[in-house]
């Protein structure tokens, strides 16, 4: 099925390509293997919650966090890629949660980031993935994602 | 030497495979790369430790937890190669360690996880490695262990 | 261009291979990937800064301490590949940033990374990053960067 079918079907729209912050790009491709860099849940560059899990976000916001920043990868993937039914299978997902003291629902947060990825593509979508809980991100973010994709062989 | 006969020389026992807690998969091969989902120290299903390095934590207890997320990865492994001596190396190993202020003994504690895989693998086990302190781990977890390996080509 | 000659122009010397401090190497090549273990800003061995962003160590300190993971990043990849004119690009790097409450730059520290492998690699050198805040490091290390780059096949 077509992802951006899907995208539509889900209700969602694919943000712009996010904009370094610095001198990297947003995802890097090498052999079949794209690296998405680590996204925060911004939508046209403003973050839609801060602070941390266990004292400023709820959970469901922290999961919107995620599929935000799932996104915001995915985005940042397609700018290199060129189109995202390119992509043989989601590999690997890191998600960073900005976690209070005593907080370690860090998994809960970042199913809003895996169940997108599942909805998305389907088997394809199935990915290894660690949650873990740090003590702050980029500018107040509660979520960042770390997205790993292979891309079919022989796509450009 | 065969794995299993190493773990049982050892005295460990490899444990069933870890159920993911959400939706993703415990393994992802990609090639012949497999990335094992971020393990930490449970006995089924069981933290054996909880809280943070520095605090509540000693040394020699991070490094039983850190042998136990290393265990589970290599069941999390089994359960999608079948047969783990079709491991042709260990590749990288993240550990992150939950630790209280000013605990900077990370490498001491991940020590557990590098020595099990070269007491395991031998030369094979041989892994880039890096040991990051950090706020919470899922549960309440004191250690948790990412591990990347290689597989032989052809290997199904 | 020569890397050894651009290193001389930017006026850097790259240090002595990292010493593991545990049952790891400091670099590991599997197939054309080459993952270099977390380094941290020592110079022979001694950290050049101690402590955390947004309290003991100012934004240009930590900047360099990047400045200096990246440069024992290299010597680390150099110990495996023997001349790092046999990189053909570098892939991506992930960036921990010991973070005291409420310190949210850790792109601008990260980016004394970045630069630097611009810098050294020019187009080459773009990469995939993340930039994470996190509560401790190994040693009190401020900064604490992984790579991994791809080597020309062939290059043994």
């Amino acid at each position: 099925m077509d992802i951006y079918a899907r995208l539509q079907e889900l209700g969602l729209e694919l943000p712009k390509a996010p904009v370094p912050v610095a001198s990297y790009v947003v995802a890097k491709r090498s052999g079949d293997v794209v690296y998405a860099s680590g996204q925060t849940g911004t939508v046209q560059g403003q973050l839609q919650h801060k602070g941390k899990l266990g004292r400023d976000v709820s959970i469901l916001e922290g999961q919107e966090s995620a599929r935000l920043s799932v996104l915001n990868c995915l985005a940042a993937i397609e700018s290199v890629i060129g189109d995202l039914n390119n992509i043989a299978e989601v590999v690997r997902l890191t998600g960073f949660v900005a976690s209070a003291e005593g907080f370690g629902e860090q998994p809960a947060v970042i199913e809003g980031a895996s169940r997108l990825l599942l909805d998305l593509f389907g088997e394809k979508g199935q990915h290894a993935r660690s949650a873990i809980g740090v003590a702050e991100l980029p500018f107040g973010a509660p979520v960042e994602v770390e997205l790993i994709v292979r891309v079919d062989e022989g796509a450009n």
